[in-house]
């Protein structure tokens, strides 16, 4: 195991019927917030309404900011930034999936800054050193935002989906109502899964250090659950067993536990699919079950090593031998939701696989990565076809 | 699953060398500090050098205080506390094991309040409204104690050895570092181990919702993954790989996670073991491969459901089937391990087991257990002879 620091001070609330708990949560530390959703699903419901009575019972003043986009982009972050500003909150209250928690984060950062909210983001060094508390009521789950200090935001001045994390982000507290999920639909609920999948898979294959069974078998244990209920959960909408299962396995996916001891480690499928999203607008869960369609054999054929732990985690997954039948497995896993496993599956034809993999150099320059250079990604991505 | 509330603040620093950081972890929270350790095995081994030098280079003031037992004592806490508040400290530092840690938590609790110490522990109600700040460098893997806010404590007076919880008292920052444990003894290693297993298992065998997949996972992933690296802990004590996985899977054990959505639970094996540590001056860890040994038996001819969760374990933990082959490869290992696995193995005849159930049924009283009285404790510690 290799030295690391883990440190996740957020407060998570767990339980059918906790979503009315969150004006208690939020008193304590604001009298006026801003009160932050998506596209307005939480309207019909009813989550809107369970949370704002809750938060008025608490004595907290609302302003409410709709219009949150599922990859969410700069401009309405901007915008939120200048609502916030002008009317003095004191917290941001995010309602919905990682992409309203993500620019919650960001109106946390930006409202008591000096400095425009993109210079956190575009790798410029500004550094955050103060932000509003952000608490969080989860409706979607996959990204596990509602337990890191993490952000991404889509720059569609410059067509760039870049991610930053800080300390200060972290949720104060995040209320995990597994009744919230039993509205989200069937496309949705897969593309959860993949991402909570994806999320573990990353540093469980890229890391230094030989020898982690901990961190191994957290990831084994996760993976398994999640690939044996998602299907449940299309099926059978209101399982709460399933749902339940589901909200605390993505959240446990990326909270800093699976990559901690590992060492030097990053995430190739989010580097490919953050630049899918960007330029053809793919849901994020979508755009990585195409990648790792692609990178999984990839990466079986760099290494005897690597062959060896792709089989290893087919056999902790499904009970399956050798790399190969691990791979099938994920492809007919992804196939089985619904999720696609080719770029030809979104209608992504060469010219497109090129742009793609320009786009994704320019990122991994950013990222400090430049072996992700054009032909590299290439290689990978056609794999992808 | 079920209703939770999972917080756990403490940031952990975790890796070879990290002791040395103690002082910049302390420096931005005190300025002077009581320093608080045990036996004196740090003054031989270079920690205690390490760590006060850390700190006064960072300009922290120390008041040291040594002498804290294996089963820290009530008289020894409430005689820090009179220094801690005569020397006007600003923070408890830890260097230590879970004893030291829990008596920490005492001090910092004790220091800032009106009433006695014991007053927090022996469930008279009184709350805990503020305490100092707790730092912990961890020498001894076992108890869990630098990731949660759980003290335990004996009064000597009455033979009681009673914990309780707080959000204040979970430490700020601890460090685990793995070079820190290669000086710890066999038989100490082996009560860590066997002290940190039985943590993952109180809540894996006792609670109320069958579906718990992620818990059943987690808890198995980290207890095959110290059975099978305790040995070398014996065999050869600076294996920082075996060290190193130890020290994260003893955190990872009782920091709240495994029981985590289980419903209700306690701890049987603790309860019972506290006692003999009370009455026998038995060490916590061997109290448990004692009360396991006979407990595992007596829960598993409960039911025919124990009788598969039982066996699930085994299969999960050391690929054997049935819950009677299970029972069978934990008391090996106890044994592998050198750590009693009977009440004569400590030298508790058929008197000794009379007064263990009776010291037991008064502890679970306290605990708001009252079928743990003196008849069923003899049942369970029959099978423990």
């Amino acid at each position: 195991m290799q030295q690391f620091t883990y440190h996740n001070p957020t407060k998570i609330v767990f339980g059918v019927g906790m979503l009315e708990t969150i004006g208690q949560e939020v008193a304590p530390f604001a009298k006026k917030v801003l009160y932050l959703f998506g596209k307005g699903s939480i309207l019909k419901n009813g989550i809107h309404a369970k949370t704002t009575d809750s938060l008025r019972r608490a004595g907290v003043e609302l302003v409410e900011q709709d219009g949150v986009k599922a990859n969410p982009v700069l401009p309405h972050a901007r915008q939120t930034i200048e609502l916030a500003k002008r009317e003095k909150v004191e917290a941001i209250v995010a309602v919905g999936g990682g992409s309203v928690i993500d620019e919650a984060k960001a109106v946390a950062a930006g409202t008591v800054a000096e400095n425009d909210v993109w210079e956190f983001y575009n790798r410029s060094g500004t550094p955050i050193l103060k932000a509003l508390p952000v608490f969080a009521v989860l409706t979607m789950s996959a990204t596990g935002s509602e337990m890191n200090g993490n952000t991404v935001i889509t720059n569609t001045e410059t067509n760039q989906k870049l991610g930053m994390g800080n300390i200060l982000l972290y949720p104060k507290t995040s209320i995990l109502d597994p009744s919230a999920l039993v509205t989200v639909p069937p496309d949705q609920s897969a593309y959860g899964a993949v991402d909570a999948v994806t999320h573990l898979l990353e540093s469980y294959f890229i890391r230094n250090d030989p020898f982690t069974p901990l961190q191994d078998r957290y990831v084994e244990g996760i993976v398994r659950t999640i690939t044996e209920i998602a299907k449940t959960m299309q099926d059978k909408p209101d399982d709460l067993d399933a749902r339940s299962t589901f909200m605390w396995a993505a959240t446990l996916a990326w909270n800093g536990m699976a990559p901690a001891g590992v060492g030097a480690w990053f995430t190739p499928n989010h580097l490919m699919g953050h630049s899918m999203s960007a330029l053809f607008d793919t849901p994020h869960g979508a755009s990585l079950s195409i990648t790792l369609s692609g990178w999984m054999p990839w990466y079986t054929e760099q290494s005897e090593t690597n062959r060896k732990r792709m089989a290893q985690l087919g056999k902790a997954v499904f009970d399956v031998e050798g790399a190969e039948a691990t791979i099938e497995r994920f492809r007919n896993w992804f196939r089985s939701l619904k999720s696609p496993t080719t770029l030809s599956d979104i209608g992504v034809d060469a010219t497109g696989l090129s742009r793609l993999a320009q786009n994704i150099e320019e990122n991994a320059a950013l990222w400090g990565l430049p072996e992700y250079d054009r032909a590299f990604c290439e290689a990978i991505l056609r794999r992808c076809e």
